[in-house]
């Protein structure tokens, strides 16, 4: 394991020069273990089944992860409350359970806690400045009450909405990490990634880059475009990105939420632990220091980012010893040709098949291209009704 | 959660007509989540790490299991200390954790705990019948000493050895399933399936199929065969089927173990929930009642099981709580084009793109097809040398 | 050129463990250059356009062919008035034009002419063995009449027809080559490759194999089981195979027919020379002696089985003038990295890219399984109707 | 066939918002054919062969060419004895009878005759603008002396040649057509499309646009940049596109010529005729009215453009006498199953399969980048030796 020290802060590593390894995305594991439901994507799991949560924070604290973030993603009381999802827990109870499991399980370790908020359904729907800032606010007060490490406002579509959102965590004093989902097409409005990154910085973000919606070469670019930017105007911050552990070729500016395959069909296109170290070390190239994950991660994924910079960081994580790298753990398979895997040219060289010859390579995104100020994405409280739906299955028919 | 109560036993059930759902496999859940080892996939973690074993045990109750195998796999001692695989944990230790972990969490449902026991290291280099049935025995010792309900002796490549296991494991009283990891090709010797369910049902075996190397419409179409010749020879058996996660239309008679991606590239394979509910009913129109899991088994691919057979078995798992049917959790995400997916047809149509456009849909598989009495096989309990993997690696590359 | 001298017959050169190389199809390649119609496929432009067929027989002849094929494909009367084809020849002018321009271009080189029959309308129809002999009589008089060098009967999807027609041509005295258009499931009644050419060779046929439906390796396959029968049965035949230049690897009985793409969007599928290459060479591994293809060829493609078998036959083709062995050609290309092809292990390693990212490898075959004897194939000599169409249509539509 | 008449001019037809169909490529078909040599490229068949180039014209003519190119790609006399090319015919005689060739077949039908120039090696080799332009002129005597109707300077890769190219044509006072060879990321020197089509139109061009090297689709959006920036500077002109019949979507600035499958494994990229039709159309709609095609059209990619566009041309093709619209000759064919793809619908949704499940469906581009003033890229007379060829061998093998 790490060596469990000080517990420097997340600003005094990255201004070292260290490398922070983050963490996976929560819903899509979860929901695959079985605790989170896909749709809705909310974190009552925080407070419902505290082991499952506490056992996937642990996971990537083996794996290597420097930072638990809060199980809080959509846990603002407008996105709770969405579209007749029903909760037996308040956002309050919810929101503190996540703060206490991060903590308990960073507490084992060399890691800091982070909170985090995200975009709302308020925004979407065109609320004020105002009471989009009170949604956040709410969700704050519990990260400063629990005395979380460092705050994270991540997975913004509009780079308006994560201004408001940076502003608000900024003013708690702790510093400021802000990450948008979007890619090189900049964001929803057509904000280009570098005119984002400068506004955010200049709204107080210590620490930008992207989260979510591309993979992670897509990211890599997408953080390297705003890092130019920054610096072409004269500004500091550092760089993050916490990618999809999927493909995403075929994606437009809205990502893989676009993609036919989203989000129940994703397998064929999630990341090999070889091309995950690939990444990382394009990451590291690229200057960003704050490496972590989003959707579709799991705890192996965020080892091989700890492997491939093992150098760097001067230790291996503790998941390590039961994974041998590049393979050498083949060394010891029954069988001699698996043994003759056991090293790195052949893992690197290997282009994996799908298995799969009646499927395309690449799919036809939907780009509806609706966001926000379009009626279509007003958001509601009350549950989806039939008539609501059938509009929406034959729009959706009519792209074949 | 399915009703608990008087705990029926598994004949008792499948003589009843029931649907069993079994679990997933445990050696690539958990080498994902950082606790086993690929190369030696021994199962140490369940003394030495007992929180993430009952966990995934947890997980696959709640998605539907009715039956917790004990973490045994490669747990007997000639396997555990095989090619300079170090462990701190004894065989006893490692077996009797397993089996109180899995009935912990049995209780905790309506599950029973099967004992497993696996092919060996001995057999493969040519030991007698009498060494490798005392292999077994020892297993055996913990698992009657913990009294779990019934016996699996599965991954069989080889019919005769699963025979001496199926006597070994009858004489105990107990229940005996046998499934082989063979296709429609037969075992390594070429015994077709229907003569190998053959000899396991004339050994004494309950239950009879086929778990992992092969996909689980490949398993079901393997199984069919068996339960044929069984009927054509005047026998009774119940019949039993855990594939792979992975889909393998390339793989010929060794299963996906011969595939170049073998284990570390399998990812663009991987099942959706809808595949496995398709599965789930072809395994049910063949006459197969036992229907579980292997290899790349997540608690989501059982839950599908459990989901497309709700109707059969009157009741949902306790998992779906946390996952609409067919997609109806969509009806509460924020996009509109993604409520147009909250429908089965769009599933059951979609062909999931890889992402992958510079990879192929197959591989060509390695083939070397040694086996049982190839020296190329025998097995050794030193780790392998430098001297002894540059021949390998000469004739892997040479295919290319 | 190849040395013209005494045209020794076919017989004669086979006898003599010489390689004759057949020409390619006709009706695809003439389809594209506009002069044959996919639907009824008849070869009328033998009597319309002859100067269009003797420049393919030309190409055919320059690439390396032995033996120019009759274009008189599908030529028996009762084929040329189905389902409302209409044509300003007679069946006698067109059978008799496509001989002259035959026998007009073999004269130019090496070559012999060969006069074909292939499967009837009646025949599927359940019309009599005396009316279906009466069919190939009536272009076998023809044949006579011009005194072809050898007779070939070809594209038989039962064995019954072919056997009926190889009787037929053998009553002439001429030498019988029969070639059925199925692969290693056997014909259309389900009898196998091996007993099919027993039967064909107990018929009279001097020279029997495959042509067309299936790719070139199947092909060999298919042959290769013929062979190991007839030889089984201490019978004597000379081999021979004339495949498709698609890939087809997810055929099942009835070949490429099935294939959603037949007949207008099989481009993907094509064989490059490369590729046409190496089948030469199993090809004549295999004991093939007789080599050609059928639709799908080009004459490049038959210039590639001759270059492959240059050392075999003593001689390239005229055609290979124009062409470098291995790509060496490219030696004089402007683009150094174009240069940097000009080598045999580049283009044999090559796996070449479709360039269509949204179509899959494999296709789901028709499979609609009618054959003769059931009452949808029953052909007719009047214009398909639009009534006769719509069940077709939903019938079709309802597979996806 | 297309009416006969009183054979109005290029610019008259175009000026009447006429479509006027191009022919398709003739070095890619011929050497399929058998009569040009890939590497050098040159078209001595005019001279060598001149019945296979009447036929191909002839072909193009029926599938509804409104253009017969004299099959003079690549013949200036600098390219002609490029790098060791060996030639019995003198550049002014392929050129001469090149022309002849074409008029014959022209006056077949209702086509004009287009004299070609195309990019120098002296131009790549750093010749001067005059050198440059003495090798257009010397083929330029010939085109006059010939009376062709129009002149094309075709295939440029730098807007600067074609240029001087330009310039030279238009000298003679015949209307002159000037197409690149680049796609939307503009000339090899990074001059947009926008700006080569101004400077192009500036030089005297009459008709402006793209082809070779990429896709149809590729070139419609390259000629629809083209045609914006010319209508934006105030100018006026015709837009003119011949493609490629290869998908090419993972090239970059240089198009095919750096796909590793360039040029002898381009099969799986042909598009078929549907796809063909797709393009007709799409080109219609960007205002392009001279369509036609390049390297790899086969005259039934030219029908098909013709079939597409019939109604706003008039009439069908002659060749559409053995072609029934959207697959509708099917209704003529033996099997039910068949009958039932006898409709456009059919055949609009199809995604055709690879049949190659072991290829990918991208490919990445060579990308050396070197172009005019590399040395690399230094033309010569002589052969190119294999000490030279080592090198070049080295560095393509280095991208593996």
């Amino acid at each position: 394991m790490a060596p469990v020290g000080s517990k420097r802060g997340i600003l005094e590593r990255l201004g070292a020069g260290e490398v922070v390894i983050g963490d996976g995305g929560f819903v899509f594991a979860l929901e695959k273990r079985g605790y989170v439901k896909a749709g809705p994507w909310t974190p009552e799991a925080a407070a419902e089944h505290p082991e499952a949560v506490r056992q996937l924070h642990r996971e990537f604290l083996r794996a290597g992860s420097n930072v638990m973030q809060t199980f809080t993603f959509y846990a603002s009381d407008d996105k709770l409350e969405n579209r007749g999802n029903k909760l037996t827990f308040t956002g309050q109870q919810i929101n503190e359970a996540a703060c206490d499991l991060a903590r308990e399980v960073a507490n084992e370790g060399d890691a800091l806690v982070a909170g985090g908020v995200s975009q709302t359904p308020s925004y979407l729907s065109c609320k004020s400045e105002d009471e989009v800032k009170k949604i956040f606010k709410k969700q704050l007060d519990v990260f400063i009450k629990k005395n979380v490490d460092f705050l994270i406002a991540e997975y913004f579509e509009h780079v308006e909405e994560a201004e408001w959102a940076v502003q608000t965590l900024k003013a708690t004093g702790k510093p400021v990490a802000a990450t948008l989902c979007i890619g090189p097409e900049g964001d929803m409005h057509g904000v280009t990634p570098g005119e984002c990154a400068v506004r955010l910085v200049r709204a107080g973000a210590d620490i930008v880059g992207v989260n979510c919606h591309f993979d992670p070469m897509t990211c890599v670019k997408t953080v390297s475009m705003m890092k130019a930017a920054v610096e072409k105007a004269g500004l500091k911050a550092h760089y993050m990105t916490q990618p999809l552990a999927y493909h995403t070729p075929d994606c437009s500016c809205q990502g893989f939420i676009d993609l036919p395959e989203f989000p129940f069909a994703l397998e064929p296109r999630i990341l090999t632990r070889w091309e995950m170290q690939q990444y990382a070390r394009e990451a590291y190239k690229a200057g960003i220091r704050y490496i972590g994950g989003c959707c579709g991660y799991e705890p192996y994924h965020i080892r091989a980012v700890a492997e491939e910079l093992a150098v760097e960081r001067g230790f291996l994580p503790e998941a390590s010893q039961k994974h041998g790298m590049w393979g050498s753990g083949l060394e010891m398979h029954t069988k001699p040709w698996v043994r003759a895997r056991a090293r790195r040219d052949y893992w690197e060289k290997l282009k994996p098949a799908s298995g799969r010859p009646l499927c395309p390579s690449m799919s036809t995104p939907d780009g509806w291209g609706v966001t926000k100020g379009h009626t279509e994405l007003m958001q509601q409280r009350e549950a989806t009704t039939k008539e609501q739906l059938r509009p929406l299955f034959e729009k959706a028919d009519a792209k074949y």
